[in-house]
């Protein structure tokens, strides 16, 4: 008998043979999409100290209690900043440290919440005597705005801050169990400080609304929770994700801070209990932009982290059919599953630049709100709003498709899109559920429509913000939507175009069944017009990528944009179907199709048969690294089959030969049935 | 200042109030549900033991680790065959309270897979050695399929099993690494036998393809792993889910077995080492399709134990808009919430009658499979792939639904509807790919459409098998598509014709594209044909609801029937748009709306707005107990803010004041923060 194929020994000449035939410059992609070599190769500096440094083990994690995962985070981030000093890192460095070290830590909200609430809206006096503690982690803050009986709308939080004219204090309370602040991260067991929202009650009662208050919650002595507050963990997560960060709650009872913890810079409370009032109600909303301005580039190296695991998985995974060589394909090769995945490269690849551009926008704009500039907030945070839900819907999905591409093995914890996809889980309904900022971009939408068409004649074109700028089709009743052709799907412009008329006749439709809207229609509005404005934005990438990239990688960099556009489409059908922009001219291929759809569907299992060949090029050019993915099926030479093996001998089931249960419940059952069965008559 | 409103006391207002206005009798539903009301009582009982009984109680396990919680499902099982010797509990009383237990238990594998296999393909002499033991568990048994290399594609498998005449054995080996098999559950350290799937060589090196053996693994005295097996656990499963399962990988050198512990009651060797042929190749497909065929119901419950929590706390849950009453809305008050969630209800209903009639025909049909009747086994096989794939899909995806509907507080794993989710999720790839049974129904649709058209004239109708009776539609040239009116979506008749309209369009589509098929046409077709299928079995329960139920309850449950097929219209909607199937009459409501699928969004707005004072009496009607749903959000009285907070507190975070991690970590990073400070200058 011949000797069996060694499945095994074919998994890493799978996976050569797919980076022999890549036919670009992986490493000019890679630099594109870290905005330049110097910002990569600074990155992968920090990644070989890191991954060399056992506090950043990961091996043993999956088998740690959440409780143990607690500690271990806190002894990475205190590592992290040993580090710090060793290498003397800078703090964009140490940005990159954190990004790195695989751990939703705490010391996160010090640095994403309540630093940056801090330093927006402390009073100059509370600044200078708090701003370099708070910069070099000398107190550790948190930001306590989540109630047990309230989410994102601040508007109806219980715990009130009364000020007390006699002594220039407030007096910080917690009158009821639904107002216990609650999911504040780094508050459970970490946080020396916080800054918390509350009711600001003047003499006389009256109530003007949320206010942040910094106060003092553990003793910097001895860590001993400080008197008058009630302080914990809230416990496990779903799928036991987000295990080092401790979510926390509290309760204060009658707390009384001096007059100068309020953070005052934009609305403050004379001596004697007077308001002066905020130059711009909104202004507190800062914080949440500045975390939600991040969530698109986050969302695409989320994704690109399980496009990588999956692509590489299902290029050395050989499955069903006999191919050409004799083996089994390659799963990657069946167009029903590169059809599932390639997309999701190129939402990765379309996010982290997209997220880029965007964030550089938000941070000008952030820069005038400092100065008192609210011009652009609106636009701002309807922007932020509908991308937010957007790629926070989008990348969780994919994360899934990702992890299910893999099959049974999928399941497995050693796979890691599991552990991916749990992590980034939350970004659904933290940071504004989802729902509420549909309903924002919608109102907005709507505020556009009328405010374009309250003149006579309408507002010039040129008068449209880039989220309403879809809305110009309806200006000119000369403009009608594009005529689908053999070409369509080969350029961008129609996809863009179509997209825009979909968010144009959406929000037209809006406008005219306000009486009674449907239960559906916030949603596929704010999706309309969302993916309008990003379409857009993507238009303008690809009219860039000759500048910045060669010849080559621009054109498929395009190629990977396009396929984003496309789908995009597909998931549009509904809305493009219903509205009758999706009049496709028969396309004769076979002639007897009756599906309009047929020439898009086909225009995209195409492309994604075009990029196939880089597919695995195009996940390597996303950069990481096996201890970064931390996946046995997403390991870079493709021994995937050795990489679980020696990970199972790990399990600590498989310590003993005889399981502890054996003697406590498996050897009585087995005795019971063995008895049973001697006295018995044969079944 | 007025006393706050008390939030967490309103919970229980809210609550009694939604079950006074339930206008049907939860009882009868709930017996509709069950099968007659003995059945729900049995289970009502058996249920009291359990929840009273320590090994049962579940308040610590989401603390404990992987090796615990197996430890644990060990002691859980010992104890359930205990009590079933205390209680003299019947074999259902016993698939009750498995069912009950709430944890995937490895004896499962021995009762589900390793079990029925053996019943069904031992030859008499092996089955008279060991039935009695394996019905009573004095062995425990496991079912040894899938291999590290090879999953479903049993064809592929490695491992073999070598007929040697000279001493009448067969010699079971594994040739590679990837040849290990791997997911096996109860392997990993419980189970003491296995039936293994192994290719069949015999005398000439002739491969007869896969059979299966029967081996003994560990040794009954000591339960140390038998010389040549190497046997172990594979590791924790995504989000630390089915923990209890020791799902084991297994190697085999040259073991050998007597050549009468080959499964060979339909297929078998000669002493001499010749094939004896079986009467149907595919009948070792039994135990699989024994195993899906119950996945319809099991879904069901699934989205019924999601929806139940969801709509609880919907219910008490308040945000956003002031409502009458002056407090902010009941979130369930919101159409954009109660249209996503009314429908988990629909489809748990739904599911859970269908399955249950679905399983009767399966189980006539296994008997006559068992009597070698194979006539129905294609009929069968399709039908259970088809469903398998629509049921797990929509089940995993409801439960995300209900957990994302809860906000923040759905990410607690206090909610528990996490944990639903995460040990429902491997239904999608288990028991066959998900993808792999969709070809294989698209593959069952084309040869249905070909048999039908292959004679002059074509078929019948009345020849067509329930899974292809759509075809009819095709028979006929007189025969149109329904045209949509103001009363199509009241009544049942034309959502289900739109179905079967849209398979039958869909299979001719792909018989004239099959040269050329985009890459999501096997999805397509699958889910059409199915969904045909249940809409189809849908229309007969509506039926059959007036001889179950009294008149009010009967007409409630049609409702939520027709809503199961309103929102299979509305998932549909793509196909129906495409193949021309949605012409919608103008509906002049309001006039000027273009969108043609309004009118069926409406219908399902209205239809849920009339459920909805129904919804917490549709869910209560599931019967679930607290114990059962173990979830802070579900809880029947709807205190879910003192169940949050009691649960938080037994957080093991919690159990002392200050951390462990402070003295080793916040402590050192603290006062680093502080020393920097005090030497930097100021900011």
């Amino acid at each position: 008998m011949a000797p069996a194929h060694d499945h095994s020994k074919q998994n890493a000449i799978d996976m050569d043979k797919a980076r022999f035939q890549t036919s670009f410059s992986i490493a000019e992609v890679r630099d594109y999409l870290y905005n330049g070599a110097a910002q990569w190769r600074r990155r992968e500096q920090i990644r070989e100290i890191l991954s060399k440094d056992a506090h950043f083990d990961k091996s043993k994690r999956v088998y740690a209690t959440r409780k143990q995962l607690y500690i271990r985070g806190q002894a990475i981030t205190n590592r992290l900043y040993e580090l710090q000093e060793i290498h003397r890192w800078s703090p964009d460095d140490v940005a990159i440290a954190l990004s790195l070290s695989d751990e939703n830590l705490s010391i996160n909200l010090h640095n994403v919440a309540f630093e940056p609430v801090f330093r927006l809206q402390a009073s100059p006096e509370l600044y200078s005597k708090y701003a370099t503690l708070i910069a070099n982690r000398g107190i550790i803050g948190c930001y306590l705005q989540t109630e047990l009986g309230h989410g994102t709308n601040v508007g109806h939080l219980e715990t009130t801050a009364t000020y007390i004219p006699e002594t220039r204090e407030f007096e910080i309370n917690s009158p009821s169990l639904t107002s216990t602040k609650w999911w504040i991260g780094a508050l459970g067991k970490s946080a020396t400080h916080g800054v918390v929202q509350a009711k600001l009650i003047l003499p006389g009662g009256n109530d003007f609304g949320p206010h942040l208050f910094f106060i003092q919650l553990r003793s910097l002595d001895t860590h001993q929770v400080l008197p008058g507050r009630i302080i914990g963990d809230i416990g496990p997560k779903a799928h036991g994700a987000y295990a080092a960060t401790d979510n926390g709650f509290a309760r204060f009872d009658h707390v009384r801070i001096p007059k100068e913890n309020m953070l005052s810079k934009f609305a403050g409370v004379t001596d004697e209990g007077g308001y002066v009032t905020p130059p711009h109600a909104k202004l507190s909303y800062g914080g949440m932009l500045y975390i939600r301005s991040g969530m698109v580039t986050s969302a695409g190296w989320h994704i690109a982290k399980g496009a990588t695991v999956a692509i590489r998985y299902a290029t050395v995974r050989r499955q069903g059919e006999l191919g050409p060589d004799g083996l089994e394909r390659q799963t990657i090769s069946y167009p029903s599953l590169h059809v599932r995945l390639i997309p999701l490269l190129a939402r990765a690849h379309v996010f982290i630049k997209l997220g880029r551009a965007l964030s550089e926008g938000f941070e000008a704009l952030a820069r005038g709100l400092s100065s008192g500039d609210t011009s652009h907030l609106a636009e701002m945070h309807v922007m932020t709003s509908g991308l937010k839900v957007l790629v926070s819907t989008t990348a969780i999905q994919d994360l899934e498709t990702a992890r299910r591409s893999m099959g049974g093995h999928g399941y497995s914890a050693f796979a890691g899109v599991g552990r991916m996809y749990a992590d980034y889980l939350p970004a659904a309904t933290y940071e504004g559920e989802n729902f509420v900022l549909d309903q924002q971009v919608l109102r907005a939408a709507l505020k556009a429509f009328r405010a374009l068409f309250s003149m006579t004649p309408p507002r010039a074109a040129a008068s449209l913000s880039p989220s309403s700028y879809y809305l110009r089709l309806l200006l000119d009743k000369q403009l009608v939507p594009p005529e689908l052709g053999p070409d369509s799907w080969t350029h961008p412009a129609t996809a863009i175009l179509l997209l825009e008329w979909r968010a144009a006749l959406l929000v037209h439709e809006a406008t005219q069944t306000l009486a009674a809207p449907d239960a559906t229609a916030t949603q596929r509005v704010s999706r309309a017009v969302t993916e309008a404005f990003v379409a857009a934005r993507v238009g303008e990438m690809i009219g860039g990528l000759s500048k910045t990239l060669k010849q080559r990688e621009a054109a498929l960099v395009e190629k990977v944009y396009i396929l984003y556009l496309l789908t995009t489409i597909e998931s549009a059908l509904v809305d493009l179907l219903s509205f009758g922009l999706f009049r496709a001219m028969p396309t004769g291929d076979p002639p007897r199709s009756r599906d309009p759809t047929r020439a898009l569907r086909l225009a995209i299992a195409t492309l994604c048969g075009e990029l196939l060949p880089q597919a695995v090029g195009l996940s390597d050019a996303f950069g990481f690294s096996d201890w970064e993915l931390d996946s046995a099926l997403g390991v870079y030479d493709g021994n995937v089959y050795e990489t679980l093996w020696a990970r199972a001998q790990e399990e600590p089931l498989n310590q003993t030969e005889v399981t502890e249960a054996y003697e406590a419940s498996i050897r009585p059952m087995l005795l019971r049935g063995q008895s049973m069965a001697a006295t018995k008559p044969k079944l």
